[in-house]
């Protein structure tokens, strides 16, 4: 390093809430950056769609010329726009000329991760996106180097904040589903279209960047099984609570292996109920964490705020770092890498767990008739449980391990069976032992 | 890359428990590591004392002298031997020649980090030890990466497995010190020598070298205000029960501002009452748990295995593919930065909160003579709370925050007062709203 090295020149492409934060930081704190970076980091432009809305932006830096700016003298492309096109146009044509990127858009990543690491090694150019998953928590780098020595079998967390904010208050309140998305909207934490959140899509996105990096893979949103929390009613949230458990939408990519030794990938999003005493099951409101099990560091947690404008544009900031220091040293931090290419496990192949709650009639013979349909099904029950409540029974049911098919279809016969008044609730379930 | 890239070459120095873990890895998981990386890794030498105790190991491999293996033509020098010398000067020589360092040496960094990170400044090397903090977890890269960009205020976390386990068994089972420190030397959780744990040397090492990564400053262990376990007594704990709170040894970095505002550091490690809603309550055993707040990111936790073979083995193997990702690369990874260089602030001046717990006489008037001594100490109470308990009664109180040494010279002075019987407990507070 010169004692008067170049500055590392940086396009900003959208200036949004998170933008915003970045904006701040990048020239706020411009000394304190060249010093750790051994460089200065000049902000050569920000794109946004109307320039003239940005009052509170330096004027001179605005363009509504988002490819021009990525065309020009820059060294750093940080996009935070979102959305697939025109955004991969331009990020693409910043990695095949070389420039670094720093994005937290998960919709284009958990589509398009292979085309753009594929430029960027080609190039030579950093491809970093830490905000693209459980905003400020440092999540993607551990996982893609701190364990890149160790065999991560699991990732598992909540990232989603809308979906837990709702979940814990249904939780709390005893409330349905409805009108605790309702008070969401009014509080600010869901969207007024929350499908995204609610059904599970964002979540989806973030599965398949997790299991991608963890397992060495390609996994796509497309390959991840998907269900949201608009099903879940009060007397889930309750059948939960009996059992001192609580249900939360988590994101689940595992590293399955056949009994003929054949190793795939699972990777979901659904409701689960998991132990109160779980890790997981402590996280509340609009926070993320992340589990992770390795076969030599064991179990690991990662904890901390997912979404916000200044959470996110910390993780948007140390990758502006990471790149804007490779440039000055001359290096690239370590490139992605699929080369286990291991295959994507169907829902209906991966093994889960239910738990299942019934309305019985209270006779004899019940018990019976019904676990006779989980042994058709070749389906192991692990516990059950049953209470009188006047004519009819309650009874609940633990399964052991089973591939989800097996387990679905044991669920809508034993709903067919006289005996059985109503299916009052069906939850997958983690975190216990079997 | 080539399409036949050379071997990166690697000498590992010791091979106990963690270094027999890290070379069954390394020669077990050689294809999916060179995968990794881009090359394939070449265990070169293992330097052990007596190459005659380890039928175990590879024969061609071993010799007793380090040196020489350091000298040799090897990339990467993986250490875990421990101490300070002859290491020192072993990992000097290495990274003056340009070789990169993977170390788990607490003692060793905690000392010389200064004069390593130079050395390898001055190469080109790389110089990596996420094993000598908090084993598995993966933490340093997030505070020198994810964070780089992000302003630190605090680091505070559980760093030292063999006293939360013995603070963790007293808790529960409302035994001594003295007891409960044979019961975790009889199960393998304390050393046979347990000084270096529960006097809080291994603590403050580690405190050393993570306020120097979050702060970007040079703090060494002896920098780090230390106070064990050692007198934490039965009645300390049930004092803390009372107030639903628990003790846990913690190491402290906080960055302190003055009045004036000038920065300085400070770095402890000591007994803390914290309440037991607090997410570092609830970590249990072996476990540790560190606890990050940065300006932008807020709230971060990390969790997982402090120590073990396998973990520790982890955190080691993560450490040496990205050292010989960044040889393969043809770069390296970022520099130590310490050009904040702030000062560090002695305990006397540090900010803190005391928990005190006397007995008392029972008898009017005792509450003002006591609170008389706080005002003259300029120390402000922020809780207090008093029962009869026969003729004598106790009083509880919980300070606002003031001068460490403020709060001590309270204590002492309080202690001579004639309507104080004794002084029961008193422990710092933290984790909690003033």
């Amino acid at each position: 390093m010169s004692d008067n090295p170049s500055p590392v020149r940086v396009a900003l492409l959208g200036c949004g809430t998170v933008g915003g934060e970045a904006t701040r930081m990048l020239l706020g704190e411009a000394d304190e950056l060249a010093a750790r970076i051994g460089a200065p980091v000049e902000l050569a432009g920000i794109a946004v769609r109307r320039p003239d809305k940005h009052p509170e932006l330096p004027q001179h830096l605005l363009t509504a010329d988002a490819g021009s700016l990525v065309e020009s003298d820059v060294d750093v492309v940080v996009e935070l726009i979102g959305g697939i096109e025109p955004v991969r146009g331009w990020l693409l044509t910043a990695l095949r000329k070389g420039k670094s990127v720093v994005t937290g858009n998960k919709a284009l990543l958990s589509e398009y991760a292979a085309e753009l690491a594929e430029a960027a090694n080609t190039s030579g150019a950093d491809l970093y996106y830490e905000a693209a998953v459980a905003g400020a928590i440092p999540l993607l780098r551990p996982l893609r180097e701190s364990l890149a020595g160790d065999r991560i079998t699991r990732v598992m967390g909540i990232v989603n904040g809308t979906t837990n904010f709702i979940l814990s208050a249904m939780d709390s309140t005893g409330a349905g589903y409805a009108e605790t998305l309702d008070e969401a909207t009014r509080l600010g934490y869901a969207e007024a279209d929350p499908t995204a959140d609610v059904d599970g899509y964002d979540a989806a996105s973030k599965a398949a960047i997790l299991a991608s990096l963890a397992f060495h893979s390609r996994v796509t949103a497309a390959d991840v099984h998907r269900e949201g929390i608009a099903g879940i009613s009060a007397s889930d949230i309750q059948a939960a609570k009996l059992l001192n458990r609580t249900v939360k939408l988590l994101a689940i990519c595992e590293r399955v292996t056949a009994d003929d030794g054949t190793e795939s990938v699972s990777a979901r999003v659904h409701p689960v109920m998991i132990p109160r005493s779980h890790q997981l099951a402590g996280v509340h409101g609009a926070f993320n964490a992340v589990y992770v099990e390795a076969d030599a560091a064991g179990e690991l947690m990662f904890y901390g705020q997912g979404a916000g404008g200044a959470p996110t544009a910390s993780a948007v900031l140390g990758d502006l770092v990471a790149a804007a220091r490779n440039r000055v040293a001359g290096g690239r931090g370590p490139r992605e890498s699929a080369h286990a290419a291991l295959p994507v496990r169907p829902m209906g192949q991966t093994p889960t767990r239910y738990h299942i709650s019934l309305d019985v009639a209270d006779r004899p013979g019940v018990l019976a008739q019904v676990a006779q349909v989980f042994a058709e099904h070749g389906v192991s029950i692990a516990a059950v449980r049953q209470r009188d409540r006047h004519s009819t029974a309650s009874l609940v049911i633990v399964t052991h391990l089973a591939a989800d098919a097996a387990l679905q279809s044991t669920v809508d016969e034993i709903g067919k069976l006289d005996v059985v008044r109503e299916v009052v609730s069906v939850m997958r379930v983690e975190g216990e032992d079997t």
